[in-house]
Protein backbone atom coordinates (compact mmCIF):
# COMPACT_ATOMS: atom_id res chain seq x y z
CA UNK A 1 0.00 0.00 0.00
CA UNK A 2 1.11 3.52 -1.01
CA UNK A 3 2.29 5.67 2.35
CA UNK A 4 0.24 8.00 1.94
CA UNK A 5 -2.91 5.52 2.86
CA UNK A 6 -1.72 5.75 6.33
CA UNK A 7 -1.94 9.44 6.83
CA UNK A 8 -4.26 12.42 6.20
CA UNK A 9 -4.22 14.39 3.08
CA UNK A 10 -3.01 17.40 4.89
CA UNK A 11 0.38 15.73 6.62
CA UNK A 12 0.87 13.93 3.31
CA UNK A 13 0.73 17.49 1.28
CA UNK A 14 2.95 18.96 3.56
CA UNK A 15 5.97 16.34 3.39
CA UNK A 16 5.41 16.35 0.15
CA UNK A 17 5.79 20.09 -0.08
CA UNK A 18 9.15 19.78 1.96
CA UNK A 19 10.88 16.67 0.28
CA UNK A 20 10.32 19.17 -3.24
CA UNK A 21 12.39 21.46 -1.45
CA UNK A 22 15.03 19.11 -0.38
CA UNK A 23 18.71 19.33 -1.62
CA UNK A 24 20.70 16.24 -1.93
CA UNK A 25 23.59 17.57 -3.64
CA UNK A 26 24.44 19.95 -0.05
CA UNK A 27 25.39 18.58 2.82
CA UNK A 28 28.01 18.37 5.81
CA UNK A 29 30.18 15.98 7.58
CA UNK A 30 30.41 16.17 10.90
CA UNK A 31 34.19 15.06 12.22
CA UNK A 32 33.89 13.85 15.97
CA UNK A 33 31.83 16.84 16.85
CA UNK A 34 31.04 15.50 20.48
CA UNK A 35 28.42 17.67 22.40
CA UNK A 36 24.74 16.87 21.79
CA UNK A 37 23.46 20.21 21.61
CA UNK A 38 25.68 21.18 18.98
CA UNK A 39 24.99 17.98 16.69
CA UNK A 40 21.26 18.51 17.45
CA UNK A 41 21.37 21.91 16.46
CA UNK A 42 23.15 21.48 13.39
CA UNK A 43 20.45 18.67 12.22
CA UNK A 44 18.03 21.45 12.94
CA UNK A 45 19.60 23.89 10.44
CA UNK A 46 19.86 21.20 7.79
CA UNK A 47 16.30 20.87 7.91
CA UNK A 48 15.67 24.32 7.80
CA UNK A 49 17.53 24.78 4.61
CA UNK A 50 17.32 21.23 2.77
CA UNK A 51 19.94 19.33 3.72
CA UNK A 52 18.69 15.51 2.96
CA UNK A 53 21.54 13.63 4.40
CA UNK A 54 23.93 14.68 7.06
CA UNK A 55 27.50 12.50 6.82
CA UNK A 56 29.53 11.48 10.51
CA UNK A 57 32.47 10.23 11.68
CA UNK A 58 32.76 9.64 15.05
CA UNK A 59 34.18 7.78 18.50
CA UNK A 60 31.66 8.83 20.38
CA UNK A 61 28.64 9.43 18.97
CA UNK A 62 26.87 12.00 20.58
CA UNK A 63 23.10 11.45 21.50
CA UNK A 64 20.12 13.96 20.13
CA UNK A 65 18.75 16.19 22.35
CA UNK A 66 15.05 16.48 21.96
CA UNK A 67 15.00 19.40 22.69
CA UNK A 68 17.30 21.26 20.46
CA UNK A 69 16.64 18.85 17.50
CA UNK A 70 12.88 19.46 17.77
CA UNK A 71 12.10 16.04 15.86
CA UNK A 72 14.59 17.34 12.80
CA UNK A 73 16.57 14.10 13.44
CA UNK A 74 13.21 12.40 12.03
CA UNK A 75 13.40 14.67 8.25
CA UNK A 76 16.91 14.48 7.91
CA UNK A 77 18.74 11.19 7.48
CA UNK A 78 22.50 10.70 9.08
CA UNK A 79 24.88 8.30 7.58
CA UNK A 80 28.06 7.22 9.36
CA UNK A 81 31.32 6.62 8.12
CA UNK A 82 34.06 4.72 10.20
CA UNK A 83 36.74 7.20 9.03
CA UNK A 84 37.55 10.17 7.32
CA UNK A 85 38.44 9.23 4.63
CA UNK A 86 35.89 6.71 3.28
CA UNK A 87 33.40 9.90 4.37
CA UNK A 88 35.36 11.89 1.55
CA UNK A 89 35.63 9.13 -0.79
CA UNK A 90 32.08 8.66 -0.54
CA UNK A 91 31.10 11.79 -1.18
CA UNK A 92 33.05 12.40 -4.10
CA UNK A 93 31.88 9.20 -5.73
CA UNK A 94 29.11 11.52 -5.41
CA UNK A 95 30.99 14.35 -7.42
CA UNK A 96 30.96 16.92 -4.86
CA UNK A 97 33.29 19.11 -3.99
CA UNK A 98 34.47 18.84 -0.52
CA UNK A 99 35.48 21.56 1.72
CA UNK A 100 37.16 21.97 4.77
CA UNK A 101 36.08 24.44 7.44
CA UNK A 102 39.53 25.60 8.87
CA UNK A 103 41.23 28.56 10.40
CA UNK A 104 44.25 28.53 7.95
CA UNK A 105 45.95 31.47 6.02
CA UNK A 106 44.97 29.20 2.80
CA UNK A 107 41.53 29.35 3.71
CA UNK A 108 39.01 31.26 1.70
CA UNK A 109 36.25 33.39 2.50
CA UNK A 110 33.05 31.33 2.72
CA UNK A 111 31.32 33.56 0.96
CA UNK A 112 33.04 33.02 -2.48
CA UNK A 113 32.47 29.07 -2.75
CA UNK A 114 30.17 28.37 -5.98
CA UNK A 115 27.54 26.08 -3.54
CA UNK A 116 25.55 25.99 -6.70
CA UNK A 117 27.66 22.90 -7.37
CA UNK A 118 27.36 19.60 -5.29
CA UNK A 119 29.00 20.05 -1.77
CA UNK A 120 30.15 19.04 1.06
CA UNK A 121 31.59 20.40 4.09
CA UNK A 122 33.85 19.26 6.83
CA UNK A 123 32.95 20.36 10.27
CA UNK A 124 35.43 20.16 12.99
CA UNK A 125 35.62 18.96 16.49
CA UNK A 126 34.79 21.80 19.13
CA UNK A 127 38.10 21.50 20.49
CA UNK A 128 40.51 20.95 17.86
CA UNK A 129 39.15 21.90 14.73
CA UNK A 130 39.44 19.47 11.43
CA UNK A 131 41.92 16.95 11.43
CA UNK A 132 45.13 17.27 9.47
CA UNK A 133 43.57 14.29 7.74
CA UNK A 134 40.23 15.61 6.79
CA UNK A 135 42.53 18.84 6.10
CA UNK A 136 44.58 16.97 3.06
CA UNK A 137 41.69 15.35 1.96
CA UNK A 138 39.55 18.47 1.44
CA UNK A 139 40.10 20.36 -2.05
CA UNK A 140 39.83 23.91 -0.19
CA UNK A 141 39.61 25.59 2.98
CA UNK A 142 36.84 28.10 3.83
CA UNK A 143 37.02 30.27 7.20
CA UNK A 144 33.96 32.52 7.89
CA UNK A 145 35.84 35.86 8.95
CA UNK A 146 35.98 37.33 12.38
CA UNK A 147 37.06 40.75 13.52
CA UNK A 148 36.74 39.95 17.53
CA UNK A 149 39.59 38.90 19.86
CA UNK A 150 37.54 34.86 19.84
CA UNK A 151 39.57 32.77 18.08
CA UNK A 152 36.42 30.26 16.78
CA UNK A 153 33.03 30.39 16.35
CA UNK A 154 30.46 27.54 18.05
CA UNK A 155 30.41 24.90 15.81
CA UNK A 156 26.73 24.89 15.44
CA UNK A 157 26.66 28.64 14.63
CA UNK A 158 29.59 28.10 11.84
CA UNK A 159 27.73 25.25 10.15
CA UNK A 160 24.50 27.45 9.99
CA UNK A 161 26.39 30.71 8.29
CA UNK A 162 27.71 28.33 5.67
CA UNK A 163 24.22 26.18 4.76
CA UNK A 164 22.95 29.76 4.66
CA UNK A 165 25.06 30.93 1.85
CA UNK A 166 24.76 28.20 0.10
CA UNK A 167 21.10 28.53 0.63
CA UNK A 168 21.09 32.03 -0.78
CA UNK A 169 22.84 31.22 -3.66
CA UNK A 170 20.66 28.56 -4.55
CA UNK A 171 17.46 29.96 -4.21
CA UNK A 172 18.77 32.45 -6.48
CA UNK A 173 19.54 29.73 -8.90
CA UNK A 174 16.29 28.75 -9.15
CA UNK A 175 17.40 25.54 -7.22
CA UNK A 176 14.44 25.06 -5.04
CA UNK A 177 11.98 25.74 -7.88
CA UNK A 178 12.62 22.23 -9.06
CA UNK A 179 12.49 18.83 -7.20
CA UNK A 180 16.29 17.33 -6.73
CA UNK A 181 15.20 14.42 -4.82
CA UNK A 182 14.40 11.02 -6.92
CA UNK A 183 10.61 10.02 -6.50
CA UNK A 184 12.31 7.17 -4.98
CA UNK A 185 13.92 8.86 -2.21
CA UNK A 186 10.61 10.79 -2.06
CA UNK A 187 9.00 7.79 -1.24
CA UNK A 188 11.54 6.24 1.48
CA UNK A 189 11.42 9.25 3.79
CA UNK A 190 8.05 9.55 3.25
CA UNK A 191 7.58 5.99 4.94
CA UNK A 192 10.36 6.29 7.33
CA UNK A 193 10.16 9.63 8.53
CA UNK A 194 6.28 9.99 8.03
CA UNK A 195 5.93 7.49 11.23
CA UNK A 196 8.16 8.60 13.66
CA UNK B 1 48.73 55.87 34.09
CA UNK B 2 47.20 55.34 30.87
CA UNK B 3 46.41 51.59 29.91
CA UNK B 4 49.19 50.37 27.27
CA UNK B 5 51.93 50.99 30.20
CA UNK B 6 50.66 47.47 31.99
CA UNK B 7 50.70 45.02 28.76
CA UNK B 8 52.70 44.55 26.01
CA UNK B 9 52.89 46.40 22.87
CA UNK B 10 51.59 43.27 21.07
CA UNK B 11 48.63 42.93 23.37
CA UNK B 12 47.90 46.30 22.68
CA UNK B 13 48.29 46.87 19.34
CA UNK B 14 45.79 43.33 19.13
CA UNK B 15 43.10 45.45 21.40
CA UNK B 16 43.14 48.61 19.32
CA UNK B 17 42.87 46.81 16.26
CA UNK B 18 39.87 45.19 17.37
CA UNK B 19 38.28 48.14 18.98
CA UNK B 20 38.95 50.18 15.50
CA UNK B 21 36.68 47.51 14.02
CA UNK B 22 33.34 47.49 17.03
CA UNK B 23 30.35 48.53 15.74
CA UNK B 24 28.33 50.88 18.30
CA UNK B 25 25.50 50.88 16.37
CA UNK B 26 25.14 47.43 16.10
CA UNK B 27 23.36 44.99 18.78
CA UNK B 28 21.29 42.85 20.21
CA UNK B 29 18.85 42.36 23.05
CA UNK B 30 18.32 39.03 24.42
CA UNK B 31 14.78 38.55 26.50
CA UNK B 32 14.43 35.69 29.01
CA UNK B 33 16.90 33.55 27.08
CA UNK B 34 17.61 30.93 30.06
CA UNK B 35 19.81 28.14 28.20
CA UNK B 36 23.82 28.91 29.23
CA UNK B 37 25.29 27.31 26.40
CA UNK B 38 22.64 29.19 24.06
CA UNK B 39 23.77 32.85 25.66
CA UNK B 40 27.45 31.81 25.49
CA UNK B 41 27.62 31.33 22.13
CA UNK B 42 25.36 34.62 21.02
CA UNK B 43 28.15 36.43 23.05
CA UNK B 44 31.05 34.94 20.63
CA UNK B 45 29.00 35.86 17.70
CA UNK B 46 29.22 39.44 18.81
CA UNK B 47 32.38 39.70 19.38
CA UNK B 48 33.25 37.90 15.94
CA UNK B 49 31.06 40.42 13.82
CA UNK B 50 32.40 43.16 16.55
CA UNK B 51 29.05 44.02 18.49
CA UNK B 52 30.27 46.57 21.61
CA UNK B 53 27.25 46.27 24.11
CA UNK B 54 24.46 43.23 23.69
CA UNK B 55 21.16 44.22 26.28
CA UNK B 56 19.21 41.30 28.43
CA UNK B 57 16.30 41.19 30.05
CA UNK B 58 15.56 38.23 32.53
CA UNK B 59 14.43 36.61 35.49
CA UNK B 60 17.01 33.72 35.61
CA UNK B 61 19.93 35.24 34.46
CA UNK B 62 21.72 32.34 32.80
CA UNK B 63 25.55 31.60 33.42
CA UNK B 64 28.12 32.36 30.97
CA UNK B 65 29.97 28.66 29.82
CA UNK B 66 33.54 29.53 29.47
CA UNK B 67 34.01 26.74 27.07
CA UNK B 68 31.33 27.88 24.74
CA UNK B 69 31.82 31.70 25.38
CA UNK B 70 35.80 31.42 24.85
CA UNK B 71 36.38 34.72 26.52
CA UNK B 72 34.85 36.66 24.64
CA UNK B 73 32.35 37.77 27.58
CA UNK B 74 35.38 39.84 28.46
CA UNK B 75 35.36 41.89 25.48
CA UNK B 76 31.28 42.14 24.84
CA UNK B 77 29.36 44.20 27.35
CA UNK B 78 26.30 42.83 28.61
CA UNK B 79 23.93 45.66 29.50
CA UNK B 80 20.83 44.28 32.00
CA UNK B 81 17.52 46.04 31.87
CA UNK B 82 14.75 45.79 34.42
CA UNK B 83 12.09 44.86 31.76
CA UNK B 84 11.83 44.93 28.09
CA UNK B 85 9.83 48.00 27.97
CA UNK B 86 12.84 49.81 29.41
CA UNK B 87 15.14 47.62 26.81
CA UNK B 88 13.69 49.52 24.01
CA UNK B 89 13.02 52.87 25.27
CA UNK B 90 17.17 52.50 26.02
CA UNK B 91 17.48 51.60 22.87
CA UNK B 92 15.25 54.02 20.38
CA UNK B 93 16.96 56.94 22.39
CA UNK B 94 20.02 55.89 20.46
CA UNK B 95 18.28 56.61 17.69
CA UNK B 96 17.64 52.12 16.61
CA UNK B 97 15.73 50.78 14.95
CA UNK B 98 14.37 47.90 16.78
CA UNK B 99 13.41 44.52 15.13
CA UNK B 100 12.61 41.31 16.26
CA UNK B 101 12.47 37.84 15.58
CA UNK B 102 8.93 36.53 15.08
CA UNK B 103 7.39 33.59 13.07
CA UNK B 104 4.44 35.71 11.98
CA UNK B 105 2.38 36.69 8.71
CA UNK B 106 3.88 40.11 9.30
CA UNK B 107 7.86 39.16 9.69
CA UNK B 108 10.23 40.09 6.57
CA UNK B 109 13.02 38.37 5.45
CA UNK B 110 15.84 39.09 7.52
CA UNK B 111 17.97 39.56 4.03
CA UNK B 112 15.57 42.71 3.06
CA UNK B 113 16.19 44.82 6.05
CA UNK B 114 18.70 47.99 5.49
CA UNK B 115 21.04 47.09 8.77
CA UNK B 116 24.24 49.55 7.89
CA UNK B 117 21.33 51.93 9.76
CA UNK B 118 21.85 51.82 13.83
CA UNK B 119 19.96 48.72 14.57
CA UNK B 120 18.93 46.56 17.50
CA UNK B 121 16.89 42.79 17.24
CA UNK B 122 15.20 41.31 19.94
CA UNK B 123 15.76 37.67 20.33
CA UNK B 124 13.46 35.29 22.55
CA UNK B 125 13.22 32.88 25.17
CA UNK B 126 14.13 29.32 23.73
CA UNK B 127 10.72 27.81 24.05
CA UNK B 128 7.78 30.76 23.45
CA UNK B 129 10.30 33.20 21.47
CA UNK B 130 9.33 36.99 22.02
CA UNK B 131 6.71 37.78 24.20
CA UNK B 132 3.68 39.69 22.66
CA UNK B 133 5.16 43.04 24.53
CA UNK B 134 8.24 42.94 22.79
CA UNK B 135 6.74 42.56 19.55
CA UNK B 136 4.73 45.22 19.83
CA UNK B 137 7.26 47.91 21.06
CA UNK B 138 9.42 47.01 18.19
CA UNK B 139 8.74 48.32 14.60
CA UNK B 140 9.15 45.31 12.54
CA UNK B 141 9.09 41.58 12.62
CA UNK B 142 12.01 39.81 11.00
CA UNK B 143 12.08 36.23 10.09
CA UNK B 144 14.72 33.75 8.70
CA UNK B 145 12.71 31.15 6.07
CA UNK B 146 13.01 28.15 6.20
CA UNK B 147 12.14 24.83 3.48
CA UNK B 148 12.13 22.00 6.50
CA UNK B 149 9.82 19.95 8.90
CA UNK B 150 10.93 21.62 11.91
CA UNK B 151 9.53 25.34 12.61
CA UNK B 152 12.21 27.26 14.02
CA UNK B 153 15.88 27.23 14.59
CA UNK B 154 17.91 27.47 17.61
CA UNK B 155 18.40 31.12 18.86
CA UNK B 156 22.19 30.99 18.76
CA UNK B 157 21.97 29.75 15.20
CA UNK B 158 19.08 32.56 14.24
CA UNK B 159 21.05 35.22 16.37
CA UNK B 160 24.53 34.37 14.39
CA UNK B 161 22.20 34.44 11.06
CA UNK B 162 20.96 37.89 11.42
CA UNK B 163 24.47 39.66 12.93
CA UNK B 164 26.31 38.03 9.37
CA UNK B 165 23.81 39.41 7.64
CA UNK B 166 24.40 42.87 9.02
CA UNK B 167 28.50 42.05 8.59
CA UNK B 168 28.17 41.44 5.01
CA UNK B 169 26.20 44.88 4.40
CA UNK B 170 28.50 46.97 6.73
CA UNK B 171 31.45 45.55 5.04
CA UNK B 172 30.04 46.70 1.51
CA UNK B 173 29.27 49.98 2.90
CA UNK B 174 32.89 50.47 4.33
CA UNK B 175 31.58 51.05 8.12
CA UNK B 176 34.64 48.63 9.22
CA UNK B 177 37.17 50.92 7.67
CA UNK B 178 36.87 53.83 9.86
CA UNK B 179 36.84 53.77 13.69
CA UNK B 180 33.04 53.58 15.21
CA UNK B 181 33.64 53.76 18.87
CA UNK B 182 34.68 57.18 20.97
CA UNK B 183 38.11 57.61 22.11
CA UNK B 184 36.89 57.02 25.65
CA UNK B 185 34.62 54.19 24.53
CA UNK B 186 38.24 52.22 24.05
CA UNK B 187 39.81 53.71 27.09
CA UNK B 188 36.75 52.28 28.94
CA UNK B 189 37.48 48.55 27.19
CA UNK B 190 41.18 48.92 26.93
CA UNK B 191 41.20 49.30 31.27
CA UNK B 192 38.50 47.07 31.65
CA UNK B 193 39.34 43.97 28.97
CA UNK B 194 42.72 44.15 29.36
CA UNK B 195 43.28 42.73 32.74
CA UNK B 196 40.46 39.98 32.89
C1 LIG C 1 35.61 25.86 17.85
S1 LIG C 1 36.13 25.42 16.29
C2 LIG C 1 37.71 24.65 16.55
C3 LIG C 1 38.77 25.63 16.91
C4 LIG C 1 40.15 25.03 16.80
N1 LIG C 1 40.96 25.65 17.81
C5 LIG C 1 40.74 25.24 15.41
O1 LIG C 1 41.78 25.92 15.31
O2 LIG C 1 40.20 24.75 14.42
C6 LIG C 1 35.16 24.03 15.89
C7 LIG C 1 34.68 24.02 14.47
O3 LIG C 1 33.82 25.14 14.25
C8 LIG C 1 33.93 25.58 12.91
N2 LIG C 1 34.35 26.99 12.92
C9 LIG C 1 34.48 27.79 14.00
N3 LIG C 1 34.84 29.02 13.65
C10 LIG C 1 34.95 29.03 12.29
C11 LIG C 1 35.27 30.03 11.32
N4 LIG C 1 35.54 31.29 11.66
N5 LIG C 1 35.27 29.66 10.03
C12 LIG C 1 34.97 28.41 9.67
N6 LIG C 1 34.65 27.44 10.53
C13 LIG C 1 34.64 27.74 11.83
C14 LIG C 1 34.91 24.64 12.24
O4 LIG C 1 34.19 23.58 11.68
C15 LIG C 1 35.74 24.15 13.41
O5 LIG C 1 36.36 22.93 13.13
C1 LIG D 1 13.18 28.38 19.18
S1 LIG D 1 12.65 29.96 18.82
C2 LIG D 1 11.10 30.12 19.64
C3 LIG D 1 10.04 29.35 18.94
C4 LIG D 1 8.66 29.73 19.41
N1 LIG D 1 7.84 28.56 19.33
C5 LIG D 1 8.09 30.86 18.54
O1 LIG D 1 7.07 30.65 17.90
O2 LIG D 1 8.65 31.97 18.53
C6 LIG D 1 13.64 30.98 19.88
C7 LIG D 1 14.14 32.23 19.23
O3 LIG D 1 15.00 31.88 18.15
C8 LIG D 1 14.92 32.86 17.12
N2 LIG D 1 14.49 32.19 15.88
C9 LIG D 1 14.35 30.86 15.69
N3 LIG D 1 14.00 30.59 14.43
C10 LIG D 1 13.92 31.77 13.78
C11 LIG D 1 13.61 32.16 12.44
N4 LIG D 1 13.33 31.28 11.49
N5 LIG D 1 13.62 33.47 12.15
C12 LIG D 1 13.92 34.38 13.09
N6 LIG D 1 14.22 34.08 14.36
C13 LIG D 1 14.23 32.79 14.70
C14 LIG D 1 13.93 33.89 17.62
O4 LIG D 1 14.65 34.89 18.30
C15 LIG D 1 13.09 33.09 18.60
O5 LIG D 1 12.46 33.94 19.55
Amino acid sequence: MPAETYMSPERYARIRHFLSLRQPSLTLCLEQLDKPHNVSAIVRSCDAVGVYEVHAVWDNKPEIRKSTAMGSENWVYTKEHSCIENAVSHLKAQNMQVLVTNLSDNAVDFREIDYTQPTAIILGQEKYGATDEAVALASQDIIIPMVGMVQSLNVSVAAALILYEAQRQRQLAGMYNTQQLTEQACQKMLFEGGFP
